[in-house]
């Protein structure tokens, strides 16, 4: 069992925070290449969705998609429990991870990936389809972040963590982008949002949060 | 507990389709107002994420997201399993589910939600907040759309359904996104996707699907 990583990129980071967690030690492979791209013979074998993490199991079996692949793990692995305790829990963590995907890591990679000259024809990740920047999709990413870190703020106002008094993956996901969103594209956190900030400065000092940076 | 509604909308068709699989009876309230729109309050109360399905507890708690509410679901009634039946399994649904979503379902939104007059100023679904319409998104959405019905082909052209031989919640996304393609935006799937072609007219067959529109 491996997992192919790309170390700069956020979303292959939600599985290795994921799995510091959880105490776990899976073997990766590094796939980033050149200029901000995958390596080609990477892209080639996974084209159309050579994207990252990808996890490759013992009969060659291949996951992809960040949350098939914690899920996963917390299958084999329940302790300590990052996906809820219960069937409503459950509920509430994957509403969160979603919106904090969509809010936050999809947000920044049409920001990104519409704007930087790294990721001309690449506006969509894991293909070797050429795929046209759309500058106006950044308006439509900035639609998203603002509505996502609004109402999360409120969300954290209530609660210690996203979805409650527990750390689940619903914060890692959020993390993970807006840790990148600060640090890598210098989108730091509004100061208006109090209860954000106190979290993400809470999550930033976890252990997982330093060994998968 | 009951779940908010929206009849005519791709998302929402998912629960009741996955529903019926089970043969489960969940009260629905119709909250699908004119023009296209949600009913203003229903848009007020859940505002900026006024999203349908969403699926209100008998504690009052409320979960939109559509594979959250889904996997309530599976959780409380396991049988028919339409998630997966073991831990791989499962990782393997999950992957094609979330391809079927952001390949299919998600660029559906951004192809009619970028385009339609009912949507001007509603560019991003759930929320009061006006958010233009982008003419260019929708080229990002068949970009999308293209990517994923082409490697989904593929995988149709070995697998009965879309992660082996049972049919699952991916499943449900793919078809109920590539069904309102079809019949509600008159995007056909095209004719050189045969695989494709032939899951489409089986699922359309089943009972949940019929039960469902």
């Amino acid at each position: 069992m491996k997992i192919y990583d790309w170390r700069l990129a956020p979303n292959p980071r939600r599985v290795r925070m994921f799995l510091s967690e959880k105490s776990l030690d899976v073997p990766l492979e590094e796939v980033g290449g050149e200029n901000m791209r995958l390596k080609p013979d990477f892209v080639a074998r996974f084209d159309p969705y050579a994207t990252t993490p990808m996890l490759e199991l013992d009969d060659g079996s291949c996951i992809s998609e960040a949350m098939a692949i914690c899920r996963y793990f917390e299958e084999l692995h329940p302790e300590p429990r990052l996906l809820g305790q219960d069937a409503k829990e459950r509920a509430i963590v994957d509403m969160w991870e979603r919106r904090a995907y969509e809010g936050a890591m999809f947000a920044l990679s049409e920001m990104i990936r519409n704007t930087h000259a790294a990721f001309a024809d690449r506006g969509l990740p894991g293909t070797a389809e050429p795929i046209r920047q759309v500058a106006d999709v950044v308006e439509r990413g900035e639609g998203r972040l603002r509505r996502f870190t609004r109402s999360f703020d409120k969300q954290l106002a209530a609660n210690r963590f996203a979805a409650g008094e527990s750390f689940t993956v619903a914060d890692i996901t959020a993390f993970c982008a807006l840790d990148f969103l600060n640090k890598g594209m210098k989108v730091p956190i509004p100061a208006e949002f109090a209860s954000l900030r106190r979290w993400y400065h809470e999550v930033e000092s976890r252990p997982s949060a330093r060994a998968s940076a």
